[in-house]
């Protein structure tokens, strides 16, 4: 039973096969974020603020930050968005970027242990990234992907991640440290990206296991009603025994259906949270569920 | 890779491993309706009708036909609505009763090849129920219990599935014709519900090569949100591998759930009754899907 601990300064989330999912909240990143890139490359970061207040506030347990803004300073815009959050929010963070030394710098700001996203199964970012790991105690995502490219044949995929794993192992970090992203194909042009995801993240499990994470919205480029599809393959993931995901928080349908697939795992006993959540107060009609309100809307039509 | 196919006079349906999920319509069913069921006891049979028309219409496959009325001549009733639906419908039915000679009475008016509910493990019931599936050539749905009642052991109910698949070849009917409930407890009285119905459809699959079906509402019994938890555990009981339910079609939420697994099973080709379902259309801004309609509510607020 593998699990993943990830701190801040004064709050622990555990990513583990026996334990509720954890929703990594996905919204400050400027990539596709004109406005947000504009702002923090100008040094504000009030959206930033904003937006961690409002993941949390959604029911996001950590939060990934990522600064990759073409020609900016991103090693040290990423130290400052880090800084800034751990004032905001107390939720353990995810370190997001592809340039190592803003990595480093992330980490070197952050308090607690971090999760870093993310090393590859290349070469080269193994040498770079997992020493860096190592040396701050952190966890980190790894990402089956290596210099041949995206597979797509998962077990190639899963031979990438067991490489890193034991990549990892060699500069002291363990297996329950590492936690592998399967990578997620749009099922609009890959129709078979669905079970390829589920008989991979079972494989993770059982045989190499680790916990396992996603860029969960990939699965639905392409297609009307994301949230439709992002929901049916966050159910099903976690079916399959999916333990994270990065993702949005604030979609109201997704994160239905991680409280529901808990539920249906058996991780949410007495099923306390979901009549917390969902509980109908008799005496505010107009407060009652998403169902009612559809329910009423279809009548007047 | 076991295919049951059911029938009407002109059409057929066929639950099998690799075809679209088949949702059996569940609305034609006096228990707990008592308006439908005083209608239905005078002879009254327009609300039959209508709910045969609107659950084809929400995208059900197939249609449960159930006449349950007390100290009322079932057999007779059910035999009139089965007339009448097969009237105003075209899809093939799901014959309903506890009682053997409303069973009878049916299948004796029922045109094509006919899909019974249900026999159990109980010898009285194997005896009476499958020489009649098995002179009409219908299929017929098996429920894992017996006169023990229901266990809560999943590998106990696997073992009342096999003595009824066997049962059912002693009378010749086949394999592919037996279409195993696995039987769903209310997850809020049972935490560990969802997984075991889990386990116990992969096993009805891989060993048992059976397809599968189950009233998928009593999960949430209880519960509040109810569609979230069926929507849940459907999703995750497609990616197990069941086949088939006998559920409420009517739930916009909960056949999302279905559309979208099949997708992620990749049994919607190319996405493409996703796409024709969910397409927003760019010219109606008023005709968006639901979250559209919900963020503007929203903004509003």
């Amino acid at each position: 039973m593998t699990e993943t601990v990830i701190s801040s300064a004064s709050r622990e989330v555990v990513i583990g096969f026996e334990r509720p999912f954890v929703i990594i909240g996905e919204r400050i990143n400027p990539t596709g974020r004109k406005i947000l890139a504009e702002e923090m490359k100008r040094g504000d970061f009030s959206r930033v603020e904003a937006d961690a207040l409002a993941q949390v506030a959604a029911g996001a347990q950590m939060l990934d930050v990522n600064a990759g803004i073409p020609l900016a300073d991103e090693p040290a815009l990423l130290a400052r968005a880090i800084e800034l959050v751990q004032v905001v929010t107390s939720v353990p963070l995810s370190i997001d970027s592809s340039i190592v030394a803003a990595l480093e710098s992330g980490l070197a700001v952050y308090q607690g242990k971090a999760l870093v996203n993310s090393v590859t199964g290349e070469e080269e970012r193994l040498e770079s990234v997992l020493p860096l790991v190592a040396r701050h105690g952190a966890a980190v995502v790894a990402i089956s992907n290596d210099e041949t490219g995206i597979s797509e044949d998962p077990d190639v995929r899963y031979e990438v991640a067991r490489k890193i794993v034991e990549r990892a192992a060699d500069y002291g970090i363990p297996r329950c440290d590492v936690v592998v992203d399967p990578l997620v194909m749009p099922i609009g042009a890959i129709n078979s990206a669905g079970r390829q995801v589920m008989c991979l993240v079972k494989r993770l499990r059982e045989e190499l296991k680790v916990n396992t994470t996603c860029g969960a919205s990939n699965v639905s480029f392409g297609l009307p009603n994301r949230n439709g599809i992002n929901s049916a393959f966050l159910t099903m993931a976690i079916g399959a025994g999916m333990t994270s995901a990065i993702t949005n928080p604030m979609h109201r349908e997704v994160m239905q259906a991680v409280l529901g697939a808990d539920v249906m795992m058996g991780h949410d006993p007495d099923c306390a949270r979901w009549i917390r959540k969902y509980r109908e107060p008799a005496s505010e009609s107009g407060v009652v569920g998403a169902r009612g309100e559809r329910v009423r809307r279809r009548r007047r039509a």
